[in-house]
């Protein structure tokens, strides 16, 4: 079972592992509100609804394990539960078997990632109560990045600030980059550790890796998810000026600050909506605002694919994943509209249909569009952890 | 004369025109300080050096006066007066005539250049009670980045924050990249109307310009001059979210983070020097945080390059400017390291002569270093704009 308990919703899908094959997935989405649902569904499994106010997330864990168990599955019978945490500091590079000691761990990385860690720990203290002698394993969100070398993960600021109070680049999406990493690698039918490959995680939040041999070497979340890329609602990168200016000469407060940059700002800050599908129609109806947001959106990533080529020596494969990056063939196109000249070149029709690859015949870089599948990439590490393969 | 009254400095140069000659320069340092100094040489004249105690900005132009005076140079009989100002806003994209309307222009904008504008005010308002007759002219640094689309300048913040706050990316550095620009055009004898080019204006403060057909179409300097590459004791890009890390964990006040982050970081804050020459000497002998400093300066930029070279739709040179751009063949060439596989290559001997074209026979890229020779460039500015050639 994948447990994915994050800030405003928890997530759950079981595996018949090796085979990956889900047998059950669901979601209790709006907790903290009057009208929090859960939803469920599986194979020969009838659909589960139920909608009713939802407090908190102990509330919307217990409605999960109560829905669990109207479909027969008790949890002292999984053989593992595999936790997605999105913060794993500089300590965890891999999967770990939880423990309390673990959990220790992952609460003092709170500062890092206050809004998911906490929600992270209340999903592992819950299934550990429930199922004590179950195997729970804790998969972090960061910890594909922990490859990255110092001149990518150090900020140029005075070394106290890394090593005493951990200001450094860590990324996020790792799960994902990770995962279609591997599945592009397949799809090109080369060995990953050949292969200089661009991931471009497009949803909600979004981000780009690059990964070098397997390795990330660079992407654009940093110290947090609000560096980078324009998402729905963060700013992505901006002057850190713009900050203390807002400050100074505006007085406004740092939770003011918090909210403007996380929850304000990305494509709803700049035309309203957050949602890509309808900035699209809105742009397509004339809308300037909502044209300049997706401009905005796909220049930032043109200049971040050129900044990852230049520093990977070549590329052999550009991947578009994430529901923007999967879902939209206008985002693609304008996305690599303009850099023929690096030899990426989509085939239109192709690009359309939403192709595995969608290059054009000939071009120099496969362009991929690949599903980020990250409950099953869980699920695949959970199983991989609990039971080594002995070469 | 062309007057530069900076934050910490006074510049001042006497050129010939329109011969670009220049007669007679000196410098005002360590204003507030015990020790401050006045130093002046030209053409036939016998160097000039004074120290005392020096007050303020006030004093320092007075200080200067007196050494015009000294040298021969009536301030009534000068033919034009170009005042370097650093923030230009969203009005000023090139030249203009000094009158009390401008002054007040470039008052409010104050709170975009705090440390700057209100020098450079300073110097206008002295030289216009000292020669009332004498047209004055106020150049912006910020000026040449006005052509910048709006991709490339807006933030991915609520569009009031621009309208009404001002805030969007400005850029900085303009003469010097639009002096060494028109000088690249020159060097390769092509229209600047057909090239394209990527200027790095390195010295204490630094950023990168795109430069398509003669016009700035992107910069790695923000809203103000801390976004971007990592500076002497700036610390260029930042995860917004690192400085609101600090506010909210560390309790870290907002004079605080202006003074770190402007003051206390980039080479400096990475390894305890803000003078890259001391840099290269300590990571020559093996210290590890200057070699970081070294490597994250340069990687940064080498970044910077593959971005830009992806907007731009290819590239013809690539100009390294400033005073670390001039004199380190090192760090020039680990700009250019890896980089190959993007048609630059550096000749190594040329490199270390600090040739004027710098990359190896057959290479794509011209590489260029060239003088920055931001006061002769402000010179020809003011010639052109009182005596505007009739066509």
């Amino acid at each position: 079972m994948v447990l994915n308990s994050g800030s405003s919703s928890i997530k759950y899908q079981l595996f018949h592992m090796p085979a990956q094959q889900p047998l059950l997935w669901g979601v209790v989405e709006r907790i903290g509100e009057a009208e929090g649902t859960l939803t469920q569904q599986g194979e020969g499994r009838a659909p589960l609804r139920r909608v009713a106010p939802l407090a908190d997330h102990a509330q919307a864990l217990a409605w999960m394990v109560v829905a669990l168990e109207e479909a027969g599955v008790a949890l002292s019978r999984l053989e593992g539960i595999g936790h997605r945490v999105v913060h794993g500091g500089e300590r965890f590079c891999t999967p770990v078997r939880i423990d309390p000691e673990v959990v220790a761990a992952i609460r003092a990385m709170v500062p890092l990632a206050p809004l998911h860690n906490p929600a992270n720990i209340l999903g592992i203290e819950v299934m550990t109560e429930l199922a004590p002698t179950t195997p729970q394993v804790a998969v972090f969100d960061t910890a594909f990045h922990q490859t990255l070398p110092a001149v990518a993960f150090r900020y140029a600021l005075p070394a106290h600030y890394w090593r005493e109070q951990g200001v450094r680049r860590y990324g996020f999406h790792g799960i994902s980059h990770q995962s279609v990493c591997q599945q592009a690698a397949q799809v090109l039918a080369r060995p990953l550790q050949e292969c200089r490959l661009i991931s471009l995680h497009l949803g909600n939040g979004a981000s780009v890796a690059a990964v070098c041999e397997g390795r990330s070497i660079d992407t654009s979340m940093g110290m947090t998810p609000l560096e980078g890329l324009v998402m729905g609602s963060r700013c992505g990168d901006l002057d850190p000026g713009v900050v203390l200016f807002l400050q100074r000469e505006r007085g406004l407060e740092a939770s003011h600050l918090e909210r403007l940059l996380n929850r304000e700002s990305g494509l709803l800050g700049l035309c309203g909506s957050g949602d890509m599908r309808e900035v699209l129609a809105r742009a397509e109806q004339g809308e300037a605002a909502a044209q300049l947001a997706v401009e905005l959106f796909c220049y930032r990533i043109r200049k971040y694919i050129g900044a990852y080529l230049a520093i990977l020596g070549g590329l052999d494969g550009l991947i578009f994943t994430g529901g923007i990056g999967e879902q939209s063939a206008a985002i693609r196109a304008r996305c690599c509209s303009g850099l023929e000249h690096l030899n990426i070149r989509l085939d239109p029709s192709r690009n359309e249909a939403a192709a595995t690859q969608i290059q054009r015949e000939g071009a120099g870089v496969a362009v991929l569009v690949l599903a980020a599948a990250e409950e099953r990439a869980i699920a695949e590490q959970v199983a991989n952890h609990l039971e080594p393969r002995h070469g």
